[in-house]
């Protein structure tokens, strides 16, 4: 089965445009998508920095924000809208995302996270925001909360960062096919997808 | 008319790759490209960086090794070498382009450098080296030299890196428009000829 990982981090803008465009290109080349979010900033920590890249240096950061406007315009997103504070606190939905197991629905929830953060601005550390946003899908957001805090989900997600480690991942979004090949950020996308559908599987 | 410049240094690994494909890409959309050598060590130090981000972060090091060498593959570019020591000097190189006033023959002797560079791994700082590409391309190569080390080229080349900052530029290599929009990254290329063209100028 043709197959590619995305690795994403709620807190990346880059890994917005990705999640909006994934699935249709997928589809079209017969890939099956696996949606692996995980955490960037204990991976950033041991590099010695407190913030993200896009703060700590200013020309890269500027460029960034005018790029990723330009990305969500080219691409028909709502235009981008920066949340305040940047980067955003994101474990409380990568938990969340983590404990919904169905791939579809926490593609439906991922999709929605990215639209409230850089699209309205919300803060998606906020329970209410992730609460409404799980609702909207008609998932039992307190149900689902409720595992989300749970040592099963912390666990999960330790995990999760320690394998991306170990895939050698240090940026969001990241592509890794079925053999392991990397391809880092949103314009790799179709290289990932290209390589997977080469190995004829 | 509708023109590129093409902002690279010779020291950069994915500039490489783009300054092999970029006159292809844009004689197919009948845009002209200004080649634009600078060097990025002066703003990377800004940041406090002695050395390559590359060397910096190991993971995305690793990861820019393999998949620059990826890329010259998919691309039938000559097997990747990786030049020591990494990132080369790459002041000589820059000034003697810059003393190159005809934008073919500076595109010509710039690919030459980069495989030089990346698929024999020379010494770019030798000026045997340089003088080597130079005679090769039928170019004088004593009065050249002479010449990138007059004081007239060294100017030029302080005025090219305090250009690029002031355009934003923070990285190679990167792709600005007539109306200054910039791309980043060799993946950006044909964003940015696609940003040109689409001005139907």
């Amino acid at each position: 089965m043709r197959r590619v990982d995305f690795w994403y981090e709620f807190a990346s803008t880059y890994s917005h445009p990705a999640a909006a465009r994934i699935e249709e290109l997928a589809d079209i080349h017969g890939v099956t998508i696996s949606w692996q979010p995980f955490l960037l900033g204990p991976i950033l920590k041991q590099l010695g920095w407190s913030t993200s890249p896009f703060n700590l240096q200013h020309a890269k950061g500027r460029y960034m924000w005018h790029d990723v406007a330009r990305t969500c315009q080219l691409m028909g997103l709502p235009p981008l809208k920066r949340p305040v504070p940047f980067p955003q606190n994101s474990l409380l939905a990568a938990r969340v995302a983590l404990a919904i197991p169905d791939d579809s629905r926490r593609a439906q929830f991922s999709r929605s996270v990215f639209c409230a953060e850089f699209a309205e601005a919300s803060n998606i550390d906020d329970p209410n925001v992730i609460a409404g946003i799980l609702d909207r899908l008609g998932i039992p957001s307190a149900d689902l909360l409720e595992r989300a805090g749970g040592s099963e989900t912390k666990d999960l997600l330790r995990a999760q960062v320690a394998r991306a480690e170990k895939l050698g991942i240090f940026g969001a979004p990241t592509f890794v096919t079925s053999d392991e090949e990397l391809f880092w950020g949103n314009d790799r996308l179709e290289g990932a997808v290209r390589w997977e559908t080469n190995n004829c599987k």
